[in-house]
This record gives C-alpha cells, structure tokens and sequence, in this order.
C-alpha cells in the first residue's frame, strides 16, 4: 500500500530536501509489524461506547502481535490540541488535527484507532480524504440515545438536560450518523467484547492483519 | 518505563472516562517492540545535515528490527502545521505541536525522530518537559555554518545573503546551539554512515535497543 503521503504534489520545505534520500518506506515499516495500517474512525454519542470498544478491540490486537495506538481524549485534548475549546471553529481544527496525526500513525505502519464523537459528515469525509482509500475505516457506534443517557457516565446528559452545558451532542447539537460506514456495532445488543470480536473479524476479513494485499 | 502521560494530573475530558478501562498500556506496547521508547531530537542548521543523519539512523534501526517513526518538514509541514506560518508565534507553536506528536509516538513505543532547525534552546526545552526525563534525547548536528552554506542544498543561504529571505537561522536569525545535549554529532568530520553508527551505538550503550530497564 502506498504511503498517504503524496510527495509529489507537494513543495518540500525541508531544509536539506537535495542531499537527503528517505532510505525507509512506508512498505518498510508496514513489512517491519506484518500487517497493513489504517485508521479505525470511531464515531458515536457521547456514552455510546467509543473508547471502551476501542480499547478492546487494541487489547484484541496486541494479544495477535499486531501493533495499535489509540488517540482519545485523555492523550490528544490535553496535548496536541490543549489550545482549542469547543466553537465550531475549534472543532473542526480539533478534528483536521486528529486527522492528520491519525495519518502520520498510519504512515508509521501503524493501526490507530480514533475515539471522538466527531458528530458531521464533513469533517469524518475531510479525515477520509486525507488518506488513501483502503487507509480509512468508518466505525460507527451505533447506540441508542436513550441507551447512552441512560448509562451517562459522567452525568453530562444530565447536565445538558438541566441547561448546563449548551450545545451538547444528541441534545440540542445535531449528531450526524454515517450513511455508510464500513464498520457497524450496536453496543446495546452485543457485549463490549463481542463487539471489539466484530471489528477485529472485520479487519481480518479485509486482510488488514496480515501483509498481502488487502 | 512509565507512559508520558501522567493521567492522574488530569482532569479527563474523554467522553465515557468512567465506563472504560484502558486495557492496553505503554508498557505493553514497549513490551510488543522489544524497546525503551525516546524522542530523538534532532537540531541544527540548514543544511546541517538532519534529515540525512535521521533517514540513516532509521535505516540501521530498521534492519536491527526496530521501531521507528521520522517527523520532518513532508509530513508535518504540509499536513498537521500546514495553518502554521514562521511569524515567532507560528514557530514557536510549529515546535509544540511537533514535541505533542512525538510524545503520542513514544507512548505508542516507538522511537521517534524529528528533524527541524529548532534553534532555540526555550522550545527544545519546553518539548523535553513533556516528557519523562529519560524519553528525550537531544541530537546536535553540530556542522559549522560554512559548511553548510557551501553544500546549501536548496539554495537558501544564497537567498538569505542576498536579502531574498529573511529571518534565516545563521545568518540574520539566531542558532541557540545546545549547551550539553545528550548525543553530539559532527557531520563536517565524520560520514553519514558514521553520524548514524554513533548515534545508534548511543541507543544501544543507554539500553533503549532492549527492553531491560533503562
């Protein structure tokens, strides 16, 4: 698989750009770790689940030998992105940011899994271009709202609900469902590792485990 | 080696914090590379030789087996910082967000290197905070500025002389040299192949090649 970065369509601006030869690929490092990378998008309600699977489904993938990463919340809103609140705006920047260090993940040889509500078709479609077709998986955590109110595990639905925090996911914030995500798992009707048992199939069936071509 | 995430000093904004456990940790993914994850921070001029001397360390830590990941001008200057301009405040946000990605490499247990001139010693500083003190190791490619204005590869130092551009490390903008950086490299004296055998002859000797406590 080719690396997402399409290096002739850009102006380096590396400084050395001339003397240097980029001795190790992309091929290299996915050939190193035995599997092809790629991005697993994770989308969903707040408490639908997202990073629960997710974290499942890389305890999966580390017991197969396979190499994962997981960017959330605890590791990306308090670092790389620590500057930007929740206007629109600093939204969208929040995800082109998560985006293009997904890809980096990826070029790295790297499966890396992405656990936000990320709630518009825009900006999930804007991380897919990014990528090269077969490097995006769409995962779709398909919970119920009332389900995920329900288990609200931190009492922001509660919170939403009193009027104390505005333009919340579900609430008075519309959340966009994927119209046709590769990956589809419904929490509410399967176990936590039954559903991380389906994404992992998945990415077997689609030859992401191993090295031929997917 | 613990994660450079210190969670407990944060307040976590992930979404369901209290529904999941992070079932994989950054010893495991250490553990699955069989290495000590390190940012291997390189600086130095234009032209200095960075991106040569860290394409070749890649290259030899590839056939040791090794995981390694290069940031560079390609893929962070077109993709994550392609907002970013080189006012002081751009560079200096340029060089945060950078060290912010190569802290996320390291918690995936890789060992990252990053080839920009980071001139100054305040936003090397500010990345090596970030993380555990013995996941940063400062690379000088110490090359005299005449010998890099005499390869100057892209031209640029041709272009600064002449007033073309403006601001340029060396000669109208100043190189904060390292005081005592961890690994001194000197490309004027000694090969390519030979910049790379000593620094990863370093690695070895300070046991970030195994996984045996560093």
């Amino acid at each position: 698989m080719n690396s997402p970065y399409n290096k002739k369509d850009n102006e380096s601006l590396s400084d050395d750009i001339v003397w240097h030869n980029a001795t190790v690929t992309h091929a290299d490092r996915e050939s190193l770790k035995q599997q092809k990378s790629v991005v697993l998008w994770f989308t969903g309600l707040s408490g639908s689940g997202k990073s629960t699977v997710a974290n499942a489904v890389e305890s999966k993938l580390l017991s197969l030998g396979k190499f994962s990463y997981l960017l959330d919340g605890d590791n990306v809103r308090h670092g790389l992105n620590k500057d930007l609140g929740f206007s629109d705006q600093d939204r969208i920047e929040n995800i082109r940011r998560i985006g293009e260090v997904a890809k980096l993940f990826v070029d790295s040889g790297s499966i890396v899994l992405t656990a936000f509500i990320s709630p518009f078709i825009s900006d999930r479609q804007q991380v897919r271009e990014l990528l090269q077709p077969q490097q995006f998986l769409e995962v779709f955590i398909d919970t119920p709202i009332e389900v995920c109110e329900q288990r609200d595990p931190k009492g922001l639905y509660k919170k939403a609900r009193a009027g104390e925090i505005k333009h919340f996911t579900g609430i008075d914030s519309e959340y966009q469902a994927p119209v046709s995500p590769e990956i589809h798992v419904k929490t509410a009707e399967f176990s936590v590792e039954q559903c991380a048992e389906q994404i992992v199939a998945q990415l077997e069936q689609r030859g992401y485990l191993k090295l031929s071509a997917v």
